[in-house]
């Protein structure tokens, strides 16, 4: 795959659209990848070209042509952390937790999460389709073009499948790319009160082999925390999905120090999310077994959270930093990369361009993604979104507006004009 | 003005609306004032009759019938506190910003505000026009039915009556209302470096007369601070303006105790802005004079200031507390109320119900308009957003989207559709 715009490459022959007059941040190389003055070709779902707008042949008619009149084109955002299916409201929490209320303190006291699980256990399909819906649209709005989505607020056999389903006629139905996630592990459930170590069998015996069969998630996820699972607990799950043949990630360190991260990273998990009390001995093992570092910004603002991921770490050790929004009604009901961007810089310190990687290349790496998804590169998906901004940086700037003109997803407009 | 629907409040004759199956937050009492199952009638451009369902006689078929599907009915925001006007971008310096550059440092560097001044100084009054009427469009579909706009990016006069030209342009072509006020003690001009006191003689002999003769500005603001004026130049500044018939508000307290909420309470000011190192003494002040507490969490956010303010003295001293975007290019580009009531909340710990009154009525009384503006009340303007939400407080809540369905003001639908 080349990764930059050469004159060299040759136009290629079978191109069906050309996107000219384009300012672009492919994200594929240092300084954003700014290429300026530039035009894109996209064959079928793919790029085929990337070149300066002198070397564009001059169009026969069986192209499409848009002129992008100078405006910024940017990868897809890659929204690699939500938990974007859930049904019932957590408004009422907010105001809790305004009074004072810590998010442990929600959840031993059988609320918060509970309280999602009980309304999706009782929706039906249709119902969690249609919420879900709404969010996936809203989501395409926003320039998010692909979107892991976790289960795990059903915490039992049906309701996780349903929850899958759900994640599968998303895939269906939605323009966007989805990227389902099985989160039995996400908080014990009410029937296995005081038997964590049965839940963990329970996952690993009955559940882990459905959803298998069912073919209808590639990852598994687990939350390894003191109000969750422990590392051991961890491991048996992460055992028995990798022997299946799933990817595995880990929400670590969010809350406190349970080294989860180390054991994710020597397992070979994709990625590990949160991280605000990561050692830097867990960032060394990330560091050596290429795990990518998600962090999410908008559970941390939302929780009052005041230590930060160690960024400076994860820079010193090259790790990779995505960013997504952990889309949840709980702890982050945040449904746009924008904000997330926007807290990233200025919660995290993380640079723009860090901010932007986070939400396009590593995004796509979190995810495993990153041949197809992430930046601007032939043969790369044609996921990409054209933007009203003077500057990449606009879109970490800016609070409170979504300048989006056009969204593009393998090379069909799914929302706007230019 | 009766302030609750009430089945003995006669329906009036004159109806030429009726907005039926509403909930309404009408901010007009406690608990958000809210009335289920209500009905609310306009007369031309004014709430006529709010009652309930039942109370709401056989409609006859002059009368243009909405039925809002049991949506929520809030006032249309009013943001009491813009700098909506302005050319060139600051998004460069927001990256300043992230690499540890301050507020105060990049003002003393003849940065940040100033080459915001040049930009606007440099623009004709058509550009300046075409790029605040966009902010304008997307503050409407925001919810936002009156916006403050201040001048203050001229800071000399031909720019200064420039800026409030393009307000008053604003005022004819926007639905929204729209409230001038004259900022030219906004910084000091370059012009004018180390004479501050001339500048302060050019803005009482020469600006404030010529802004008056023109009719274009209603109030007078100052920024009382170490990096721009003494408190004995606003009083110079705001004796002037008094004298000359506008109204007085300052911004005061934002990055130091200059104690200029007193003076402006003293003086009469409807409102004093920013507020994070108010002294209790200024909060007494401003109780006694009955001026309003306008909290601006955008720019607290952005200039990543620590000290928040004194919330629970104006809480215990009755003080209304309204609440802004502060739109502005370089301390808060917060294009939308939603984050802004996110942030009262979870950055200043207002609860939802108080963040939503500082965005409607106490908004309103910011800028002395609560007998029109801010509460959805019989004999009030009929300015209202219809909202897509489950409760008023989700929209505190949510981060990312506005679920706006429509926006009507003075009785016109503006913006969508139930």
């Amino acid at each position: 795959m080349t990764t930059l715009p050469d004159s060299c490459n040759p136009f290629p022959e079978n191109v069906d659209q050309v996107f000219t007059h384009c300012r672009m941040a492919t994200m594929a190389k240092g300084n954003y990848g700014i290429v300026e003055n530039a035009a894109l070709a996209v064959s079928g779902k793919k790029i085929s070209w990337i070149g300066p707008m002198d070397a564009l042949p001059e169009t026969p008619g069986t192209k499409k042509v848009t002129d992008c009149r100078n405006q910024w084109i940017l990868p897809g955002f890659v929204d690699c952390h939500t938990h974007l299916i859930w049904a019932g409201s957590r408004a009422n929490e907010f105001e809790m937790r305004l009074a004072g209320a810590s998010y442990a303190d929600i959840a031993k006291a059988g609320g918060g999460i509970f309280s999602t699980v009980t309304a999706t256990r009782a929706a039906d399909e249709g119902t969690l389709f249609d919420l879900a819906s709404r969010r996936m649209a809203h989501f395409l709005t926003q320039g998010i073009t692909t979107v892991e989505i976790k289960s795990g607020y059903g915490l039992d056999l049906d309701t996780e499948l349903k929850m899958l389903a759900v994640a599968d006629r998303l895939q269906q139905t939605c323009p966007q790319n989805v990227q389902a996630t099985f989160l039995g592990a996400h908080a014990l459930p009410p029937e296995f009160s005081d038997r964590a170590d049965d839940y963990i069998q329970e996952i690993i015996k009955v559940m882990l082999p459905a959803v298998k069969d069912q073919g209808i998630a590639t990852a598994v996820d687990a939350f390894c925390e003191t109000i969750a699972f422990s590392r051991e607990q961890t491991r048996q799950v992460f055992e028995k999905a990798i022997d299946l043949g799933f990817d595995v990630k880990l929400h670590a360190e969010q809350l406190s120090d349970s080294s989860g991260t180390a054991l994710a990273a020597e397992m070979g998990a994709l990625s590990c999310d949160h991280l605000e009390y990561l050692s830097t001995n867990g960032a060394e093992k990330m560091a050596e077994h290429g795990t990518v570092a998600v962090l999410l910004p908008g559970a941390f603002y939302y929780l009052k959270e005041t230590k930060v991921p160690p960024v400076d770490v994860f820079r010193r050790l090259r790790i990779p930093m995505a960013v997504a929004t952990d889309l949840n009604p709980g702890s982050s009901p945040v449904h746009s990369m924008i904000p997330v961007l926007n807290m990233a810089c200025l919660l995290f310190g993380l640079t723009c361009e860090q901010a932007l990687a986070g939400a396009t290349i590593h995004g796509a790496n979190a995810l495993g993604l990153a041949d197809r998804k992430g930046s601007l590169e032939p043969g790369k998906d044609a996921d990409f979104v054209i933007w009203d901004v003077a500057s990449p940086a606009d879109l970490c700037y800016l609070t409170g507006i979504t300048p989006v003109k056009m969204v593009v997803i393998e090379g069909r407009t799914e929302h706007g004009s230019v």
